[in-house]
């Protein structure tokens, strides 16, 4: 496939290199590791840090998510890897105001163990305390008896939006943690995959579909989904989705909810818009209001085709989170 | 290829549907015409209005940059094609707060065929002043000496934001014009094509390209470019677009500009700030400063590959016009 990259080697660091150039005022690489970024705005001393990272190729997830309101730092990984350590400590140190820091990030295997060892270097040879909430959003990646085995994708979004609320608002590390989680509770995400992206190291598609498939529970780096077939209209897609949500999840008439339609990559806004549509008339159906709506590419996989819906479960305090303003490089909410 | 639609035959009232229902606390519908939409925002009477508009398929353009700081109402055609005048006068009569109405879109022959119908109807039928700025910053599309005969591409986006401030700060009509017609006199863009999007109701490809090839000054509809070769490193692509620029446009070592590196749909942000990293060393060898960046889908055709470079010559009141807060469903601004 093709792409405008220069040595496939260099695209990281070069997407890095031109990140900071166009958004100086914004980010800022520390100049202990290329891979570690931090918010060049001003933190108040006390407001409890919020560090958020992954593989790359999601833009704008994850170093577009630094700035006001959200994350103040993020460790960058290679194309859809785990950052080692070295960068999330560097962060760590560098966002530490005195009251411990957060590690938001999806749950996959090599996450895991990079922010863990990371968080256990904080702790011992940094005396910074550092609390962890994983984001595990996919329905289609496990049954609901295994909820924990579930693997973050573009909920992952909301959770970092709530988080960077609540530590505006000065809540303290145990508050951000704990509204944090509840926010990663009440969210409940399904994806179709249309199209692969391939990586710019390779040249090899992220999987194999069909010229008329779509893949339900398709994973952001192309893991396996739940079921391959024909694809079908919009409208049938959008039931699917969300009725696997909502099948998942206790909600019921009159409650409220988040919605964000989140594309791959390659998929048109106008695409979008038509699922949202369908969404919203099967919550309107069901008595469930939309309180804040969301449709874009928040959470992608390079080039690849296809959308998710994600749906968070409000009450007041994530409601309040949800309002916060945001002024982030690829994300801006007045 | 895959599309997540309906019916090929009601993708952009869907889409309109569904943004409806998004940003009902943005946009509306007007009663009279379903492709007649405005702001739902208070307007202040007095205010110069700004009319856009022109194809659907180009989202964020032009229905998301409906909103406050840029344009009050939007005329949406058919994917890749003019609205008719029925719409574009049925905004023209809401959005007109007694000081005048401004429309402003890209130079193609079907836009201003039906926004000059719409003109004049909106003269004689019912006495509002309509001033027309068409916007020519494709630099690929016709010779300096035929600039009117340009097409407009993602430079319209600057036209918008400057006209949408002005009109904010309280200018009268023949200042918002004098002011949007300067931006468009100081805009310049050069696009490369990678990969071709396709019509939902015809499925067939927008243009032809091989395997391995890019095509410089593609035009958004797929219109023939100026020179199609082989696929070019990156930093090599970016150094042809703005040298090409740079070659049309009266600038020298000490100006300011602004920077525009626009997606055409399906190119990964990845891509889009490795070329914006080569634009911003090309400036800063010349000796030239970018005073703001905006990296992103502005301007798209669908799923179309590939993307351009604009760079808008600055004074300080373009500046100031830029510096404006907007707050659109798909753009915002603090």
């Amino acid at each position: 496939m093709k792409k405008l990259i220069n040595d496939p080697k260099n695209v990281v660091e070069e997407m890095i290199d031109g990140y900071i150039k166009a958004h100086s005022d914004f980010i800022k690489q520390l100049p202990t590791h290329n891979r570690a970024l931090v918010t060049n705005r001003e933190t108040r001393d006390g407001k409890v840090g919020i560090l958020i990272g992954g593989g790359s190729g999601h833009e704008p997830a994850f170093m577009g998510y630094v700035g006001d309101g959200m994350a103040d730092g993020v460790a960058v990984g290679n194309i859809f890897a785990s950052p080692s350590p070295a960068p999330i400590l560097e962060v760590t140190k560098a966002i530490d105001k005195g009251a411990g820091v957060v590690y938001i990030y999806g749950n996959y295997a090599g996450d895991i163990m990079n922010f863990g060892m990371a968080a256990e270097m904080a702790d011992l040879e940094e005396n910074i305390k550092v609390e962890t909430v994983i984001v595990s959003d996919d329905v289609a990646s496990a049954p609901k008896e295994e909820e924990d085995k579930r693997r973050g994708i573009a909920g992952e979004f909301f959770v970092f939006k709530v988080a960077g609320a609540a530590a505006d608002f000065g809540y303290n590390l145990d508050e951000v943690v704990r509204i944090a989680k509840k926010a990663n509770k009440n969210t409940r995400s399904m994806g179709v995959g249309l199209t692969p992206c391939s990586l710019p190291q390779t040249g090899k598609p992220s999987f194999e579909i069909g010229e008329n498939e779509m893949e339900i529970g398709l994973g952001h780096h192309g893991e396996p989904g739940i079921e391959k077939g024909v694809l079908e209209p919009a409208d049938r897609v959008a039931d699917r989705l969300v009725q696997d949500i909502l099948s998942d999840i206790e909600i019921s008439s009159g409650d409220k909810v988040a919605v964000l339609v989140n594309g791959l990559g390659s998929t048109p806004k106008m695409e979008l818009y038509i699922i949202f549509r369908r969404v919203e008339e099967i919550l309107n159906e069901h008595g469930i209001s939309i309180y804040r709506s969301y449709v874009g590419d928040y959470i992608t996989s390079l080039e690849m085709g296809g959308c998710s819906v994600t749906l968070m479960k409000l009450d007041a305090e994530l409601a309040k989170a949800l309002d916060h303003p945001v002024n982030c490089p690829m994300f801006v909410q007045r």
